[in-house]
């Protein structure tokens, strides 16, 4: 799929595909919370409210943003209720939150379960709330879009505008700093660190975000601009600063960010950086560079 | 006007000159809102909270900031009477609310509206807030002024020093991870993205921090650190490294940050780019040095 | 003590040291509380309520962390006998706040009483916090110690895995956006400033982030990656990018980071950059390379 | 019908005869919500959340008793859900909700508007959160109904055992100090005052408390215990202490209770004072009693 | 002043006459606090944030109250600013709020100081509110007025009409249960008992509810129903039932009550009871009637 | 005992003789808990926060205590740190508790078990925070048991004032408006309905409130006024208003209230009322008087 061009199969078939998929995950996510509730008391009521006292996945997830993103002038009721219609009436929002539990679960070795990744991942919360938020967004509710946006930052630090659409399988790693912009466009199993900035270019409105195709990698703190293309399964290194394309499978490091190998014929790999998550390898070709 | 040296005219003149101009906005704010409430039900209780039900737009972000910046142990009422008291008796900080507002919707395209602005940014609030801290810390309140300064750097993740100084027109935007030092200057018409750094150079006191020129953009992640001058009109390349001043109407980029052009005659520009925005036009120069 | 290695002496030593030294802390933060509340009837309420209320140190910041990090779903009371117990019970964690206290004190300028710390100071609280996140994840409740985790990681921004091992006399500046992997090791007598990552390496598990010597300084935005080893006394400069090791003494800068003086024959400091917080003295070595 | 036998029609005929009812109430309210948002900006967010927001009376109530009802420990999201689900699937309730706004309505000159009874009078939210109670009772789900049970009595005062059945129409006027057993029984149509208790015998379990007839008035303060019967139509004065059956349609006044008109032969009355209200009619027969 | 004609005095000579007073009064209430919460550090928190962080009685009720009558729909910013703009500009209240506090002082023997009466006394609390509410019923502002009257109703279980028209120097001694109806009108100097009903009479609206004389005292659990005049001095013993008219400075027991004396002839006594507060020196001519 | 003369055994007596007794009861309360919160997954997360996280029935009942009574000026953990001193260091008190609870389970036949009295009786609740606020009270620690008293009244309904001494083994039944004046005594064994007063005479202080012996039954909504004694085992029918002694074991009825029986030879019974529960047998004697 060229990043860009989230093309979404009708609800039906996702249906079909995914229930077993969600019931499978949620069934995971009930039995780690039974037992980390019986092993820890102190913990047992938070689990029991959080998970153990709902009926399904977006039950749970629904309660869990409601109360986390709620404020004394939108209350968790409000919120609640919001998530879960959302969630309730769109298949591709619950297969997408399936995909990213499973891309937290294979890809972080920090993360012990999916009740973990439930529970406690900003980056997943975010993630999340932001699905909803894009949805009230394309149904020409941006105020409330924004509103959610505005909570999410505030409370995740997380700072995604309900515009940006992203695709499956994400994993927004620790996620404290990103900033995602208004026609930035996410394709699926990506990864991004914390401190990521996908941002615009000035004050004219349009196109003016960074396109990332799936697969990718971007490292902590790099800084992507303008209306750039990130190729399929490309890497971002660390605090770099991006402002041209970078060709699919290739590496650029450093700030300005140069490609690994050079410009001219740069050093392809043939792993998805955004699954195998690996952030490193590049040293052994980057060393002349450093220290 | 130098960097450094934020003269404000006597309260009266500024009276006389920007009542028209706070009413005004104020005004656009509540028909925003009320078009906002009328169109998004789910929305009209925050909407009537934080700005329908208030007679200024004082009284508005006061009612606002309490109960964003209110916790457990500093209750929303006393918050709400310190904003209310500092709004009301200086028309200086009202002022310079107004411009930070129309800031934000000059400059950046996803700003919607007055009221996106006066609800939604974390930027905007956490400045206004620093404000009232600011005051607080010249009438020697210093507890009060570090107590709110902390209460910001958790919730909104921006963290200014009471004692900085900073001018009119600011726009802070996405803002998570802003940090500005206690000796620092920001003169008026300052573009700020997200985690910069205005910092200090060691731990002896004393003036330590960075002076912005007016009309500055600086772009998301620089670290500027140090008693050191970015000339009026400079522009700051994201993720740059600045240890040293930057000449006026100057770009510097990288880490560590040269200026473009050349240290020996770098380029100018004529825009203002704390104004324009133009985060990456330097590339066509810079290219050399990157992909 | 070489970093990866955190010994601490037995709890009774430490206790008869340090009693004296954690009675007279308390004493001044109280006699600072006080002095405060007599000056500020409206900052009265929340010092007498977060310090004057209390008997002893460790209730006093249990306390405070109880409300600071509850949500709707895990209430203060639980938090603050949580804390209550691991700081009463451990005289190693209560010598280590000591020296937390003591080190923001010497080496932040703008740190302006102990009391303005203990209250203030979102990287000594998110240092606390995680001291007590680490005790839980030895004694295997470690469900516990996501959750207290993941409520640091909202509510300050500061990210620290509980298994991570952190000396004492620890600086973490401003500290919005610090990421610690599991790993990590922390020396003591350390500062960390905001942004910085002690990052991981990939998917793959096992020991793999990095491990500071005691005395480093860590400037603001730096990223650290892989299980590297910074040598006691090292500076790494702001928004640096390290992946190799770093000999003792030296300082590395940039991004990709070289070492001040070449790799061959590093300049090397006397001072210990950690407690000294001197950032910026390179310069005049590193001036070649800016502007 | 007899006291003590509440036979509800089948859900699918309530459905059919109530809901143009139930919608004609419900517009009713949005309007003079509408109305008093507008005239009253500083009510306008409480009208918008609680009955402005809502797309239906019993999303309305539900949101709105769980906001009431909720505690630290009994979340308001939990409390909603329970609301919403036994609202939504209960056609008997809504229509009990439905004819006791009009109660109120008719029967009280106080009440100005079927908002005012659905967002003010404790009476009527606590009979509607317990007729919630009661499904639960009945649905053997008790510990969860009389926690529910606890929270009317600890937020109203109003004290209704989940097992009581009570039928439609009733008005609870001022309703603070009422209480209610468990195995009382309170037929359609009836009013009873403040301070009204319907109390047991002792310690002994079984059927033990009283059986309210339709149309029955019971004025402020009257106590009537154990199994006795209160015969359709009839008034029990203000004070009254009433201890066995009291004939239909007759007026029951004092301490201990006497029969106006003598026991022999009471005075019997044509109207039904549940409705008329007319607490004080017999004073000219009472008057050999009093001052 | 005859029962029913509440006449105030122009603003501005209550002005000038009560200052003083009020002044006093304050003084007495920030020394009491001072010395509680020097004695109490576990209370100091508390009697700073109602008390002595504020700088007028005004304020610190209006703080007090919007803390106490508060909810997640009706914020206590919006109460605190409701009630001090009500204070602040009505010379009247004050004064009568100041007169409630000094009846308290007096008449009841369990009132160690004016701040226990301020913080604690719900029927004081519940008085004021009320007569906040009642200004604003006045101004025709009734469904904020009714909003208030029910968070005073489920707070304090206190149930005052906003129409009733209630004198000063009020004791509302333990308060809960009270109910005062929508014509009532009670006089200057009065004292009155918990679950005190001030009732009407039925359905039809207009004038119904009883006018209490000035310097009357009502017992405990008394019912006094329908447009009868209690006259003033007159004494209304516990658990009475009254439904006609009691001359001045006599006294009314029993269910249904008589005068003590007998109705031809009744007793007068010449103290005022509603000051005196003598509940049964009346019980030597009553006990023909008792055990 | 003689009423008003309670006479604790000494500490130590007491804790060798009853935790057995303490331990036994808060493993039933355990056992429900558990069984409970497996029937009910909704009520799950409530059941672990105040019951199942708990190592020990005073901790349990400080954190519901804590949790019902804080306040936005009382922080629950405050109330927690007070409660959990008070029922640690004073067996007396935790014998009360037990003696409480079984009181209420024995004699209530809609008590379905000991964890439903703990976690809803008001009464219940009500009557431990007063045993806190009568030690803090005896420990001239006056203000701070003030403020007690002030939030149970609020929260609960139930006004104790906190010098007034109360024995083991109390029921207060349904509890919403009891008031206990400042001298009054009750003994052992007593059970008390709600709206039952136990009232002073007037102004004067000094002992002026009822004595309660042991074993008695006093009725809903009873007045009893003055220091009067009612004698051991007797009986005070509902409503009735009571101003001189009552012999041991005899039924006081009616206002004013008479002996069962006449005053020369009242009847007198056998049984404990205050344990028998038995309210209204004396109707077959008293039936002249009614309907």
């Amino acid at each position: 799929m060229p990043a860009g061009e989230l093309m979404y199969p009708p609800d039906q078939e996702i249906k079909e595909a995914e229930e077993g998929e969600e019931g499978w995950v949620w069934t995971q996510i009930k039995t780690e919370a039974r037992r980390d509730a019986e092993a820890e008391p102190a913990l047992a009521s938070y689990l029991y409210s959080t998970i153990l006292s709902h009926s399904s996945l977006e039950r749970s997830l629904s309660f869990h943003l409601g109360n986390k993103l709620c404020s004394s002038t939108l209350l968790s009721t409000l919120l609640y209720d919001l998530f879960l219609n959302a969630l309730s009436s769109d298949a591709n929002i619950r297969s997408a939150t399936v995909a990213d539990l499973r891309a937290a679960h294979v890809r972080d070795p920090a993360c012990v379960s999916f009740s973990h990744c439930l529970l406690n991942y900003k980056g997943f919360l975010a993630c999340q709330a932001h699905r909803v938020a894009h949805k009230l967004w394309t149904q020409s509710r941006r105020p409330l879009a924004l509103a959610l946006h505005s909570r999410v930052s505030d409370v995740f630090a997380v700072d995604i505008h309900p515009a940006a659409r992203i695709g499956k399988g994400i994993l927004f790693d620790h996620a404290t700093g990103v900033v995602v912009g208004e026609t930035a466009v996410i394709g699926n199993n990506v990864s991004i660190l914390h401190h990521v900035t996908l941002g615009g270019t000035g004050k004219v409105g349009g196109d003016r975000h960074p396109k990332i195709g799936d697969g990718v990698l971007i490292g902590a703190g790099a800084t992507i601009l303008g209306n750039v293309r990130i190729g399929e399964g490309a890497k971002i290194g660390a605090g770099s600063v991006v402002l041209i394309d970078v060709p699919p499978r290739t590496t650029a490091v450093g700030n300005p960010a140069r490609l690994v190998g050079g410009k001219e014929r740069p050093a392809k790999h043939e792993d998805v950086p955004g699954e195998s998550m690996d952030h490193t390898s590049f040293i052994s070709e980057w060393s002349d560079y450093i220290i």
